[in-house]
Parts: structure tokens; sequence; C-alpha cells
């Protein structure tokens, strides 16, 4: 571990509960500002050999998280290790595929693994002096008054307490230093769950490690009221996941024997089924992940503690925004310090969570609303029409209209502002369509003379 | 404390979490139906002498209330000690009153006091066969697996477990059993404030106990964003309550010392300073309470645990039923019981949170709307016209038209169909009211003719 760092006059010791992807570049980026770090994390070192990964394999980063990501000069590293995925290839229950492209050319999702990203962030921020990672160290309540920790070493089972000066919680949906806020008066706090559950599996390599369906795309299996997505890795595997409800006619409670899960799959995804040797074991020893929103308010308690990533905003997965969401946090929480100076905290604590709340409040949103999409509307061949409507669009007037899509995934506009800017556009698509029925109707003199008018409209 | 009952073929030994209004009244129901029952409170006793009441002095009990408490035979005695309040008396900045009932002649609702009311059914529960009441006992933790009890008494501070076999969770807003469920996968939850607090003020007693102004009614102070109220207490005084922003121009936060609240409280509540003699004392040494809307599901975990009243469902006082929703829960629970015997564990529960879970949600979107009403809407001439106009359409057509307040104040209709009830006969009041403008309109033909024809398209 790195050496402690000595006293400077505008730096503090600080503490980061949580040594996940958010912790870690947090750690990262404070360590960069001169501030002292000291990192608990309930996990043991994901860096040791045995290391269990508790979570997805496989994330999607995209232009937020390779900002923060360049922040401290390590995207150029991780790209290196993240398969580009310039669209999404739906696969029909014929095995029929369409393809439909994220952007414009050069423009791609990456598939990252989330370990690997996690293991080289805790290797650069350790790196850095002054940073302390602690790890086996299970927070199980922080007095805010006295501003102590009281920690458990998940080894030895003793028990302590640390004291804090300033406390960011990085410790993810189920954060405890959320939930030492949750008792503070006039903290509103929501945690919603979907009536859906995800289970991961696997589709195999091919001979010599080749990737059996294409390599640079999100693949979905839309079935619309439930849906299989599979991200590549480099290892020529891709990480499969169902989103499937608990109960109904079908769901994980229907699916009780290996027999039924074979026939169910052969069934709604007979394309699949060949490249998943090992799909009725997983199916049963891999457990169902559960999939939540939640929003809190305040993020922050005076200027001692603060929440980031999924501990102050846990979405859906379903617009593979959470990781770049929470990455976003440390590009915002920086440029506030460079803003304010690194000891304006109830400024900048203050400004964060202004910034933040709505911003992260209308990602749960879109998160939610891409669930519908990707399960349902992608199967649609007027909602596919729509989008290529909407790239002509964006390519005969630059700079007016960038599909919801590309502001979310690939621009670092306020999530807020996208949202609202999207909802603008759906209310124009929604006048034009009913006067396409095909890409070539576009050019039409007609169809383009309503394009022109709602253009003008805008302003 | 009273001997365990004898061991019983169709019963169990219960525990009750919290014994507040609805933890004691439901010790009372579940020990009449020869449950042997264990409750753990973490107060003292409020029967013994020093005890500080945490909460309103005061509660308005309406007919689900009183069917509750009627259902252990306790209705007349608690009546005895109510002072019902026929309607509401608005007070305008220069002293005016406008009276509006609250439902026909005969109708009220009831003032009645908190302490005495729970320590009436605490003396009930415990003078039960079976039935032993453990005070002074914070619940620090819940094992749901091995199902104990982690509980510390408050003068001793030992720490101690407690095996449980069925628990109850009737520990209110903050409840340490929900917290339990909330750690449980699946849980949905919310707790949302309002940006407004709250202060208990005391209207003096006039001489020889007399009340000072009129005794059977609940008075309102409506000053648009903020109001005054006040319920009549049996020594003449009136327990009043200030729901109050907590910052911006008139604010808790705008209101420092005992000059600027003199200085306000003279500009917008003129006529009930000269009642107020400890106004300023009052106000800053009584804390300001929050407000708060929880909401949460399932209610149950296996048959093991279920909550009821504020630990399930805690809502804002404007509709004052948040305790008779409590007991509603009794009412509701023991005809469950009568339904399906005192061992369908798995059943009852699983009814119970079926059947409250809607009518309680309707409760709290109700709770939150009459705050309008009654800090605004009640100093409407326009407003009082269309309760008068629908007093007059409820008594044309008896059976067919109850207001929304008396669905919710003198019936049991469950709320849920109130509440969808009162939706459209607001519709119906939005079409009618542009003809009326003044009470004698109704009875013109034009205006019977459209209320004959609205009431008949009801059907």
């Amino acid at each position: 571990m790195a050496t402690p760092a000595p006293a400077h006059p505008t730096t503090e010791r600080l503490t980061v509960m949580g040594a996940g992807l958010v912790g870690s570049l947090l750690s990262l980026y404070l360590a960069r500002r001169g501030h002292a770090v000291e990192v608990f994390e309930r996990r043991g070192d994901p860096r040791r050999a045995g290391f269990q990964e508790g979570r997805s394999i496989n994330l999607a980063l995209s232009d937020r998280g390779w900002k923060a990501l360049g922040g401290v000069g390590v995207a150029n590293d991780i790209r290196q290790v993240g398969i580009p995925m310039s669209g999404r290839v739906m696969h029909d229950v014929q095995g029929n595929l369409t393809r439909q492209p994220y952007g414009h050319d050069g423009q791609a999702i990456y598939s990252v693994n989330r370990g690997h990203l996690n293991r080289r962030l805790l290797d650069l921020a350790e790196g850095q002096t002054g940073v302390t990672f602690n790890f086996g160290q299970q927070c199980l309540g922080i007095d805010l008054k006295t501003k102590e920790l009281r920690l458990r070493d998940t080894e030895t089972q003793e028990e302590r307490t640390a004291p804090y000066t300033r406390l960011f919680g990085t410790d993810g949906a189920f954060s405890a230093v959320r939930s030492a806020l949750q008792r503070t008066d006039r903290f509103d706090y929501s945690q919603d769950f979907l009536d859906y559950g995800y289970k991961e599996l696997t589709i195999a390599a091919g001979p010599g490690g080749a990737w059996q369906i294409e390599k640079n795309a999100l693949h979905i299996w839309p079935r619309g009221q439930y849906l299989m997505i599979a991200l590549p890795n480099l290892d020529g595997s891709f990480n499969a996941t169902l989103f499937f409800p608990y109960e109904g006619a079908e769901s994980f409670a229907a699916l009780q024997t290996p027999a039924e899960v074979a026939a169910f799959f052969d069934r709604v995804f007979p394309d699949a089924v060949p490249l998943m040797p090992a799909l009725t074991e997983e199916f049963f020893a891999h457990p169902t992940g559960s999939l939540l929103t939640i929003k809190c308010f305040p993020w922050k308690y005076n200027d001692d503690v603060l929440l980031l990533g999924d501990a102050a905003h846990a979405i859906v997965p379903f617009y593979g925004q959470g990781m770049n969401a929470g990455f976003e946090d440390c590009t915002v929480l920086n440029a506030l310090f460079d803003e304010y100076g690194d000891s304006a905290w109830d400024t900048i604590f203050a400004e964060f969570q202004a910034e933040r709340k709505p911003n992260n409040d209308a990602m749960a949103d879109l998160a939610l609303y891409n669930f519908v999409e990707m399960r349902d509307r992608v199967a649609d061949p007027v909602f596919l029409l729509q989008k290529k409507i909407e790239a002509k669009i964006s390519g005969q007037f630059p700079g007016q209209w960038a599909p919801l899509y590309s502001q979310v995934t690939f621009s670092d506009t306020p999530y807020a502002e996208a949202l609202a800017a999207g909802q603008r556009q759906d209310a124009i698509m929604a006048r034009l369509m009913p006067h396409i029925q095909a890409e070539a109707d576009y050019d039409q003199p007609t169809v383009q003379a309503l394009v022109q008018q709602e253009m003008a409209a805008r302003h």
C-alpha cells in the first residue's frame, strides 16, 4: 500500500466507502488532487486469487464513461480491452437478424469486463501517493453526529470504530452510508423493484475463440414481455442475460425443471440454444438477480458526507448508463473542485447534488422507458423505420437534431436536457410518421415540406 | 401483568412490536381471540408518572376508528372523553368566521386526547388474559431467518435476543420491523417528506375552563401557502398546530426571534394571538415536526411478519385519517380471522395486504390533496358554495351521492372506492358549477335539468 501523503494546507484526509467502479475512480480523482484518501470496501480485494465476481460480467461503456476515464488518463488503456458495439442486432423467433446502428459511422458503445475495469482502476488508485485501500471491511453503521464508522473485519469478525472527517458514499445500491442518511429527518427515499428478474447465461466461444454471432454488436432477442441480450467478451464468448418476469405463464416461477427450461428456450430462442451448451446447468446454478431503481435526496449530510453513483441513484440496466452516470458524477465533482477550490466543501456538495439530482432522475426514467423499447419496440418495423428517418433528419440538419439515444450515449448533454429534447422530437416524429411508409418516402416533396415546417417551428 | 393463557390448539404466542395506538388495539383484538400476546415498546409506560408525550396531543376520531374501537367494546368509553366537532370554522385575517359542516346534522368527528386513548387501550389489553407488555425495549434489529429480535433495555442498556413465532409490526412511521423488511429482496419502499414542518402551540382556556372559541369545531386559519388549525381539549384549551414551510419568505427559517414570531402572528393570525399567551415561548421550546408519507410493499414476510398502521402506511395528517386507517387495519385483520380461522396465517396475511394496500395508498393521496384544501381552498367562496351544492345533491338523491369527505370520514367504504367516487363526482361538479352563482340557483329549472341529466348518466 502507498504511504499517506504529507499534510498539505488545502488538502484533507478523505474517506471513501466502497471500492467498486465509482469508488475506485473517485479515489483516483481525489488523490490526483492531492488529498489523502482512505478507502473501505466490504468485499475482498478483486485482484487476489479466488475472488468471486458478484455481478454482471460485462458493461457498456459510452461517452460519459470515457470522458471520466479520460480525466485520469486511463481511457486508452481500457479501450484496448473493450469491444466496440456499433449497433443492435435483433434476433426474431425464426432466427432472422435485423441490424440497427447506434449512431453514425464510427460511433460505438464498448463491451468492457467489469472485473478488469475495477482491477485496473484499483491498481491506478493504489499507485497514487496517499491512497490506502482496506478490503473486507463491512460498514455496520455510521454515527453522523460523532463522525464515526462502525466496521467489521469480515475475516476476523472483529468490530471497531474509525473516525472520518469527510465521507464519500460509493457503496452501491445497498449503500450503508445512504442507510445512515435515510434515518435523518427530511430524507426522501425510494426503492422500486421491477416485477422482472434477470439471469446471466453464456453463449460459448466457437473453435479457436471465434465469436459465433456478430462480434461488434449488442444482440437482442426481443419477445414483447421479456427479452434476452448478449454482449461480446474478448475470449469469443458472449455474456447473455435473460430479463424475465418473476411470475406468470412465461416466468421464472413457470420454469422449474431443466426440461421446462430447455423446451422454453427451444421455442423462443431457437437460434441461441445451440450456442448455449451449459444453458440448463447455468439457469439453475446462477442466482436470479432483481432490478431496482433507487432515488433519494439530499445526497449530502452537512458538508460531512456525500453520496455518488448507485448509492445515490441506482437505475435499471436497460440504457447501459448505470456505470456511465456514476462515472459522470466523478467528472462533475472534479469540475466543481476546479471551479470552487479544494476546500469549499459546503458549496461543492450543494452544487453537486443540485446539478446531478435532476439529471440522474431523468436517466432513471429513461432507463425504465428503454426496457419497453428493448423487449418490444425494437421488434416493430415501424419503430425501426422511425429510427432510420430520425437518422436522416439528423443528417439533413446537422447540429439541430440528435436522436435521444445519441444524446444519452454519444454526448455529455445533461440527461435532463436530453430527455426533454427527446420528448420534443418524439412529438414531431408522431406527426411525421403517418406520412411515411418506407425509407424512400422521406425524400418526397410533401414529406420534405412537412419536415422543413417542423424544423422551422422548433425555433 | 396478566398470566399467559394456557396452550390452545388454534392459538399461538404472538409478538407485537409497538404499543402505540394501533399496537395496543391490535393486542387487544388478538388477545380477545384467545392468542397469547407479548408486546415490546421502545418508550416507557405512558401510564407511569413523568412520561413525556412525544407527539400531537389530540387526534380526530371518525367512523372507521369508532368501528374498530366498537369491535372490542371500548367505543362508548372513549366517546365520553371525546369532543364532537361537527364542522370546520375558518378564521380569515380580519377575524371573520365561516362555518362549514362536515356532514349532515348529528355527524361529527371527535377530538380525542392521544395519551388518554393510548392509556385506556393499554389498560384494557393488559387486563386481558395472556397479554404481557414490555416497555423500554428498543428493537435494534431483527433476524428474519432465525426469527429473533435484538432488543436493548433503555434503562439498563442491556442487550438481548428474543425469539418470535409470528411478529406484528405496529411500531410506527420509523418502524424497526419495516427496516428489517426493507433489506429483503424486492421490497418496494418510499419515504417522502413535505417541505413543510409543524409546530404545536396552545390556545389557552378561558376563565373557569371555558372554551374561548367555538368548542364543537375544528378551527382553521387558511393562509394559502400555510395554515394553522386548532382542536378542542376537555380543559377548555385548544391544541393549535401551525403547518408552515421550512424555508422561504414566510417560513420557520424566517422566524428566528420572539419579536419576529410575534410580529408574524399579529399580522396573519390576529384573532388568535390574544388567546395564545405562551406563543413565543412555545414556538421556540417545542420541536418542529416533519410530515411524511411512507409507502411500502409487501407488508408481510412469509407468514412470519406483518406490518400494520403507520409502519406500513404513514400519511400526512390533513384528512385526520392516520389513526383511523391504522385502527381499520385491526378491523379488517379481525374479519379475516373470522373468515379463515385463527391458524390460516399465510392466507390471512396475503389477503390483508392485498385488501389494505390499495386502500391505504388511496388514503395517502387523499391526505396530500386535503393539505391544499385546508390551507387554501376552504378560504375560497366558490369552493364553499360547491360544498353546499354537493350537500343539496346528496340530500336530493339519498344513497346515490355521498360527498368524498363523508365517504372517507362517516363511512367504511374502502378508501380506494371513496377516492374513485370522489373523482367522478368532482368531474360532475366541474360541469355544474359554472351554472351556479349562489346557493339558491340550485333550484332553478335549468340547473335542476342539468343535475338530473348528470345523475341519470352515472348509471
